[in-house]
């Protein structure tokens, strides 16, 4: 059974905690520092350490769906159709002793136009088909490859995919390739999680021999998807002959079964850029098994094919004004286009937006505290599905210290400001006064949700991270903050957090809110649009060609403008 | 445990003897009508038929090898070399945070040029090849792929191998593709033959759901051949890049897994006729996994990649002379050029010459006769590897034919003429007179070896075929016999047969003897030159296009041409 972890099996998250009762090994030092008395006594051990040594009975919290806000609001059927898909159907002339062509030359001699190749599978199937139908067949052809033969006139079913990969969270959408017309969408974890939430665990688990385990979790996940939406829009998987692609590099390597270790350590070397094109059947994925898998480009080991799919479907540097992308995921991207520019640079920002690294975190799934306010004095939390609240989500946890900000209840440092309080909305905890958010009998886990000093530095470490990115790129450019056009904020995180949350603690530029623009998942609206158009694809090579990726880490004066960053701004 | 078979397990052929003692089936008709009393006496069985009810001891006969010669006289050599693989050694430059190209980019960057696809295969190993040899690597490419990465400076090791799949039997040869030369050749006998000897059994067979069996046996075969050629060369298999296969086109079917059915039945319509390449991971074929297959392309339904490859073996078509090609496998395709055009056609000849029909009839192995002389009224056999008799090879069979025709002891409608014996050559049989052979204790099997009046009109009947399709060519072209100034005996009966012989008995049209020329296994030497050489691949495909196939039968003509061929000529 998978069960949420975030290190990886370490045992340094302490999120895969489960009760179990029953013979054990004894408690570990990780799980010592994990848990506490009451936990302990309850029974609470960390799955990842605890051994079973005998009949024990283990509580399992249910998997929680992420709820993923998969709509964008770009209108991509406008942007024309033009598929790499072409159905074809034809009634070939009946072969006699008098005109005895082979299969293939007869149908091409019907197509009117030759072909590059041919998929063995549909050479394989061309004989039977042929009499089948009585010679009345519909030619598949992607690109310039025959990948299928099919019984009589099926033009009218023409389907594509498009994927966005995510660490956390994988997004597909299901695409009529005659129409353009979405049919369908659907969102699941990525089941690589059980391995680790963040991308280095990942890394670490792949180079460890783990490789082909992430390569199927991800491969899994992606056919679990084709499953849902095919059975919900009534199409067969077969009938989809097109898959476009887009994710981190890390993602995007994994898939591929490709070991990412490189990426993770200076200088930080993905194995391939360019798009590639591959056969479904060749990646494992269960759709037509002669379909092609188109996967976008990726720029460097941060800035994937999923902020070049962002790039593309907000139209960055389509025109010479200032626009600032961020996409916050599990890792931040930032784009920057100007004056016919385009920058990019990436930091590791997304744990504490994800819940890691955050004491009571958690992605935003049913149960997440997304939105907080203090009213009256009091903290009222909003929980996703409004259910009891099982942790902080990351818009929670921004919404939480914007409140904060604005009741003059947090520094610019990010302490505490403990005199203010005018009746304990902060209380002594283990290491530190704590912020409750939830006591243990409001807690859908039992156990008290609050929020520490520690989660606050996290917050402002990834705050900063990301601020010392942007004026990087803004200085890149010889631009000033407020040049900035427009600011665009994609991504999970970007489409549950509030603009002036975002504001007020500097998580994006002090400018003016109506600059500011959610944009949902632009990376999924890029894979859509890649999916539906082949001019999509060439201008998504273009833009990956023309992104100038900035590498923080060589950057001499990013220290300087990381530690400028550790304080919140002003409150007006 | 394979066993001889020519009627693929139908009861038909009686070639599948077996000693058997146990609790066996009850005989079966076509057990009966096989087996001589004292066999039946003596515990032979068909493999075919008995059903085993008990503990058994079963005799298996050895399998014999088909001796089968491999060599060919042509200089492929001189013809120029251009190999379809490219191996380039590089130093990479190591990358750096101001260099965080991409492995594959950086790749290309030293290469100085681009390359169209890359296997995913050679993409997973990139990163580790390129680490492990401190960034001095080789680069394969086939064609405009990417297909391996090797550590260091491998440029000397590129090897390639051509394959002549026969019905019967398959010849391999192992090229260096850096100097052209042949490092070694293998032949063995194509496992399919348990599925039946002829193209009709495995037809069937493939159609009855055998079709993954026959693809896996041809395949087995293969892999078998490319065991036995690296063992005795010292060559690594994941060394052969490229590989280049000729077969008829049912054989070329069903290594694809493509139901060659249609084959089998008017209007006899193959699937595909182009060359076609493919990665030897998706055959199946155990060299380097990135490796290209290319077979040539095909004719028609009987006239296959195997005809194509003897035609360009045989430079036909490349001047304005009247050639004439006869290939006499296991089925016979007869090719005519004459300025400028080249016709071809086949015919169902082959399986008098490969031991089918003929009552004692086998294939060209250790122990088969392959010549007979009548010397002072005795007959006198040779056995290839001179050992005891096992059967009469096609060579034999057309030996003995010619041998009694010179001696006036046949006629020309093939009857044996009694009376003209000396001293009792003819001897009466169970069906009619038979000539002896060897005696039961002479033969290797312990049953006597004759040959019967049956056995002649096989052998006329397919002696017929033949030269009515050439006579039919020649028709079509306005030419008479005596205007063909080359004729070439190619496939693995003409490596055999003797060229008097063939003449005396009208195997070949009446023209002077030194216009008579065996050339081997052209078939393998065409494969080999496509192998060595795109500039022959673009050849191979125009010759396909360039031949005319005549189908005999759709000429109304054809069934006056073969009765007026069916007796043997005059013994001047």
């Amino acid at each position: 059974m998978p069960i949420a972890s975030i290190c990886g099996g370490k045992g340094t998250c302490g999120k895969c905690k489960v009760k179990a009762i029953g013979p054990l090994s004894p408690l570990t030092a990780q799980e010592k520092g994990h848990l506490s008395a009451e936990e302990i006594a309850a029974g609470y051990r960390l799955a990842c350490q605890a051994r079973v040594q005998g009949p024990t009975v283990v509580e399992v919290p249910p998997i929680v769906e992420v709820q993923y806000k998969i709509a964008f609001p770009l209108a991509i059927a406008e942007r024309g159709l033009k598929p790499n898909v072409r159905k074809v159907y034809l009634c070939l002339p009946r072969p006699s002793l008098g005109d005895q062509r082979p299969d293939l030359t007869r149908l091409k001699g019907a197509l009117g136009f030759d072909f590059e190749a041919a998929e063995l599978t549909a050479l394989r199937r061309l004989p039977e088909v042929l009499r089948r139908a009585d010679w009345g067949v519909t030619a598949v052809l992607v690109g310039s490859r025959l990948i299928s033969m099919e019984e009589g006139d099926t033009q009218g079913e023409s389907y594509g995919i498009a994927f966005d990969l995510g660490t956390t969270t994988v997004a597909a959408y299901l695409m009529d390739l005659n129409t353009g017309q979405q049919l369908g969408a659907a969102a699941a974890t990525n089941r690589q999680t059980a391995y680790g939430d963040d991308v280095m665990s990942r890394l670490d688990h792949a180079h460890a021999g783990g490789l082909a385990e992430l390569r199927d979790a991800a491969l899994e996940t992606l056919n679990l998807l084709v499953e849902e939406v095919c059975r919900k829009a009534e199409v067969l998987p077969q009938n989809i002959y097109q898959a476009v692609l887009v994710g981190n590099t890390c993602m995007h390597h994994l898939l591929l079964g490709i070991d990412p270790y490189p990426i993770g350590v200076a200088p930080y070397i993905p194995a391939l850029g360019d798009a590639l094109d591959l056969p479904a059947r060749e990646l494992g994925l269960v759709i037509n098994e002669g379909a092609n898998v188109h996967l976008l480009p990726v720029v460097a080991g941060f800035v994937g094919a999923d902020a070049v799919a962002d790039a593309l479907a907000a139209g960055l540097g389509e025109d010479g004004r200032v626009r600032l992308m961020i996409d916050i995921g599990t890792n931040a991207e930032m784009i920057l286009s100007a004056g016919g520019r385009i920058l990019a640079c990436a930091a590791a920002a997304g744990p504490a937006f994800e819940g890691a690294r955050i004491s009571c975190g958690m992605r935003a799934a049913p149960g997440a505290i997304d939105r907080v306010e203090i009213i009256s004095g009091r903290v009222k939390a909003h929980t996703i599905g409004d259910q009891p609240p099982l942790g902080l989500a990351g818009s929670g946890l921004v919404s939480l210290a914007a409140a904060l900000r604005r009741r003059g209840l947090l520094s610019r440092r990010g302490r505490f400001v403990a005199d203010a309080t005018p009746d304990g909305l902060f209380a002594p905890g283990e290491r530190g006064p704590e912020l409750l958010l939830a006591p243990p009998d409001g807690a859908g886990t039992g156990r008290a949700i609050a929020l520490s000093q520690g989660d606050i530095a996290e917050l402002l470490l990834a705050k900063a991270a990301i601020e010392a990115g942007v004026n990087i790129l803004l200085k890149e450019t010889g631009l000033a903050v407020g040049d900035v056009e427009e600011v665009l904020i994609a991504g999970s995180f970007g489409n549950y957090v509030d603009k002036l949350d975002a504001l007020d603690i500097g998580l994006v530029p002090p400018l003016p809110p109506d600059r500011v623009v959610g944009i949902g998942n632009a990376a999924g609206a890029g894979a859509v649009l890649a999916l539906l158009s082949l001019d999509v694809r060439g201008r998504a090579r273009e833009l990956a060609r023309r992104i100038e990726y900035i590498e923080l880490s060589a950057r001499p004066d990013f220290n300087e403008e990381f530690v400028r960053a550790m304080s919140f701004p002003e409150i007006e």
